[in-house]
């Protein structure tokens, strides 16, 4: 079979069952980070493991900074998304002899703007030849407090679904200059205590599968509680796509997490004190049996019809 | 400038001084691990990063699980040479979508094998298409104790240059399923403090000067002891030539270490017990003024002239 066929999850499955998991390893594939590991009595180390690659996550022409910059803060999303500290990053480029001197102090500096802005110290990688294209690949190491970190596995029946910012702008390139939400996820972990939470990396739709299969639960989401992107209302697509984009299109890298609806009103306060960026809640979650359901709003109980999911982000797409 | 002039240590070094290194970081660019960090009070975590690419590292015919047992077997060459006991290792592999999943799994396989000889848990990682050829990138979590650490800066003058195994195999295919010598690199760490350890990556030539370099020394090599692997013999070469291709090959992951001759002599019986692996004697370190001069042996005072060192391991060369 090829990998066309099999595709990137298909492939996970089946390199996860050839894996046996050391016991060090408190927590291993599937969540945002790539690996959960207990050095510390206190603290969970994060690692994550991202990588970009010329005309699969970015075009040709992409200018170098906005590069480095997605390679780095896609990798701190992750980190975040478990309500982790970023610490460390290391960078392998590979690239191609033909690229300028500038081109490729360009990409450094979008790679070190993003990680300064979190905190984050990029400590060494390596760089080599590619005989096509740019590939970026960043590893970022973080920690998070043993009692505070957020997998996917534990939303819970009648607790409210979040996200924060708005969805459906990365067709308008917003993938190549999102802000990872580091100080949210913290302010989250530390304070309310969210049951899940992952970030929205291959659509709303996607993304929602993964946290339904990891916590056993279902969803009923409201399509006019979708926050949309003001880039994506300008285009004046009719109400029906533009959810489906913002289901779809994936790489907003917002936030998606569950939280009990008594912790969701005072979060609700605080959040508006602390954030200018908007926080909705989306739907609830429901049991597993309900599968997931997009109704119109809150008082609807017919499920919509939206264009087929694409369930696979990498080895069936363009860009 | 583009970068086929610039040179992959010219780069490195542009971005080295674009980096400001955080305090938290306690040794970072220019020794074996990408980077050596301090979140635990006895031991420092020691990351590495590093690469390999189709037709850069391997050819597009290599056996998949070869370029597995290769991509994870360089950072286990790196752990080790700091003294690191190797623990976590995260992969991102990038393929191309006409691969079979036959394919991808003995990469996994390879990846794996190297990684369990050495009790090291694959943590996760990232897969995503390529669009040309195979990128496998590899990080390595170890750990090694603050006080054994190895680096490239403490070789003194007087001590004896010493190399693991023999040298100049990797032509023949060596670079492809070599060991890496974390046993041994623990052993010496452990119990005979090297001065100073590498591993043996771009060539004895060219990693000579960055000892020399980092420890501000330089060296005097006796040709007539450089072990010469028994692969390399076989090929008849006039002696000259032997000697050229043990110096300029690279890719042995040999360990090259410098250590006291009292306790060299140690070394040398504990050795015997506890390994098959050769260990030699190459020559001895010098003041920085003498250079790195390569003599016939170690009666000979005129150095030899070898063909000229390759200085650029990647962005120059073919494979």
């Amino acid at each position: 079979m090829q990998l066309s066929q099999l595709g990137e999850f298909g492939l996970i499955q089946k390199i996860s069952r050839l894996s046996s998991l050391s016991k060090k390893v408190a927590l291993g594939i599937g969540d945002d980070t790539a690996a959960v590991v207990g050095p510390d009595k206190g603290k969970y180390l994060l690692l994550t493991c991202d990588g970009v690659i010329e005309n699969i996550h970015f075009f040709s022409g992409t200018p170098a900074y906005k590069i480095g910059w997605k390679a780095m803060a896609r990798n701190l999303s992750d980190i975040a998304a478990m309500g982790g500290k970023p610490l460390y990053a290391l960078v392998a480029a590979s690239l191609p002899p033909s690229m300028t001197e500038k081109k490729a102090l360009d990409i450094h500096r979008g790679l070190s703007a993003a990680a300064k802005r979190y905190g984050v110290a990029v400590i060494g990688g390596d760089t080599s030849r590619s005989r096509h294209g740019i590939h970026l690949t960043v590893t970022v190491v973080g920690e998070v407090d043993r009692t505070r970190m957020i997998t996917r596995s534990g939303a819970h029946e009648g607790h409210v679904v979040c996200v924060t910012g708005s969805l459906g702008a990365s067709i308008l390139g917003k993938h190549l200059c999102f802000e990872p939400r580091v100080k949210e996820a913290q302010f989250l972990a530390k304070r309310f205590r969210p049951t899940s939470m992952m970030d929205l990396s291959d659509g709303l739709a996607s993304d929602l599968q993964r946290l339904a299969e990891q916590s056993r639960v279902g969803f009923e989401i409201w399509a006019d509680k979708i926050p949309i992107s003001a880039g994506l209302r300008k285009q004046r697509f009719k109400k029906k796509q533009e959810i489906a984009h913002a289901f779809q299109d994936g790489e907003d890298y917002e936030l998606l997490f569950t939280i009990s609806p008594v912790v969701f009103s005072k979060l609700q306060k605080a959040w508006k004190k602390q954030f200018r960026l908007s926080l909705t809640q989306i739907g609830v979650v429901r049991p597993r049996n309900f599968g997931i359901r997009v109704l119109a709003n809150n008082l609807s109980s017919k499920p919509m019809a939206l264009p087929k999911v694409r369930n696979d982000h990498f080895f069936g797409k363009a860009v």
